[in-house]
């Protein structure tokens, strides 16, 4: 059936005017081979953030015309909302899923940017994996300034757009788009009320201070529970794996006499993660995602 | 893509002839909302085991269609073969893997079985789910006496078909159809070549010498490895949970000093079984399904 799967998450920075969120995500929903899994508008960031999934072509062709509704529907001159922003599409990741490389993605990518700045006269960056040096791999370094201080940023030489012309587009700004791997939101909860030992163990797996690769962590609070969660979002499960890192916590976690009492993943995740959890646990060492039945439906 | 799904798995009397196999197997790959994904011809069984999996409509209809098929072009008059068989379709179970329930299973091999005997003239018995009477559950009582023995055996009142005439379809026998739950075949590997360690620990986890309800289970010796294996049948997954099993193979092994060096699943599994098994070791007790992001592509 699908051949190869993309996901694609766009950021369209419009939260209010639903008459517009609708207009924007209708390709999503009539293209053969793209489906969109939802979309959530936010009214204080004034932004919808848009998941779909599908076949690369299909998916690729879907934002594109999504896109031009966006451009022809947002006038960024007149946006304000809480979040950081400098395009009517502001950003556009693609994720892969299924028969996929990062290379493909990544190729994809490229071709969409290059497409989206020929058709609609658009300056477009390329992030992550996509990004041409290592001072563009971050969203948030190309981003600053945002729609009112791209105006001038984006003369500058260092941050000549990947394709499109090198001034913003008037009403639609400028889009960011790239690859990267599928994020896992994870959630460790433990049997105390001491943040501290939730910070400490954030730090223990983390990459910014000496943990994992793939790994960002902090401690929170849960007051109603009255216990502490160490909240994990997993940027590459496929090289730091789910298991690795709940067995990490488990065992900082008892230096301190706490154990894990449970733990959540917010929103969706790739089946390889839990199917690589499972491997691990039971010493499956040799089981192939193929032998999934609902995986071979998809192909 | 998909709001239910159900697995079916035919088997046709007819190993050796791979034009008329063909010929069989055709409807399953032509049928929109079908898909085959196995067909395993046995030439020392004379027999065909073919795994099609979908829409419980497509996959009924293209069923139908091969089975006339296989009427058509097997003669089991002339069928010789080292499985028991009584039917040019003998036997076919239908799995609900997705979005239905063992009795929308049911239902669906009831009214198969009664078109296929008003479609061919052929006597048809419902079978483990779908069996009218605890005696018809099991598919060696009903099968007994094979096709040279039904001849006489149908006219027993005891073995009245379900549904279609009294005496055997000249050249097709008759059919066997119902619904169960997927099988998960899961063997674990041990560190010693004792077999009376595996013998042991078999008759600890299957239900006909006391232990779990779903699970069968033996004790093989892998020579070439050296070790021995506890081979399982898991006949429901749902209500014995592999990881269940895992520990329980665990802890009876420790008894001896043995450890579990190993484990393998032969051939498919649904998601659910493995995601189950994930949810247990991480303590994601909250997880749905619908949060695995390919499951979302075949609603």
């Amino acid at each position: 059936m699908f051949d190869k799967i993309v996901e694609c998450v766009p950021n369209f920075s419009e939260g209010r005017d639903l008459e517009v969120i609708q207009k924007i995500i209708a390709p999503f929903i009539k293209t053969e081979g793209a489906k969109l899994l939802d979309y959530m508008p936010d009214k204080d960031h004034n932004r919808v953030v848009v998941t779909v999934i599908g076949e690369p072509k299909a998916v690729a062709q879907a934002l594109i015309e999504a896109a031009g509704i966006a451009i022809e529907n947002i006038d960024m001159t007149k946006h304000k909302g809480g979040h950081p922003r400098m395009g009517a599409m502001d950003v556009v990741p693609f994720i892969p899923i299924k028969n996929m490389t990062m290379d493909e993605a990544v190729a994809l990518s490229k071709e969409v940017a290059e497409e989206l700045s020929k058709l609609y006269d658009l300056p477009t960056y390329l992030y992550e994996k996509a990004a041409a040096s290592p001072a563009r791999e971050n969203l948030a370094n190309i981003r600053k300034g945002e729609f009112e201080g791209f105006k001038e940023k984006i003369k500058e030489p260092l941050w000549k757009p990947d394709f499109g012309p090198s001034e913003i587009h008037p009403t639609a700004g400028a889009t960011v788009v790239g690859a990267r791997m599928p994020l896992v939101a994870f959630n460790i909860n433990l049997n105390t009320n001491n943040i501290e030992i939730a910070n400490h163990i954030s730090k223990c797996i983390r990459h910014i201070s000496g943990g994992f690769r793939f790994v960002k962590a902090m401690g929170v609070e849960l007051t109603e529970k009255g216990i502490v969660q160490v909240s994990i979002n997993m940027t590459d499960y496929s090289k730091s794996a789910l298991y690795r890192i709940f067995e990490t916590v488990k065992f900082e976690a008892a230096r301190y006499g706490v154990q894990i009492v449970g733990s959540e993943i917010i929103g969706l995740t790739p089946m390889e993660a839990l199917v690589d959890t499972a491997k691990y646990y039971l010493k499956l060492n040799e089981f192939k995602m193929d032998q999934v039945l609902e995986y071979r439906l998809l192909e």
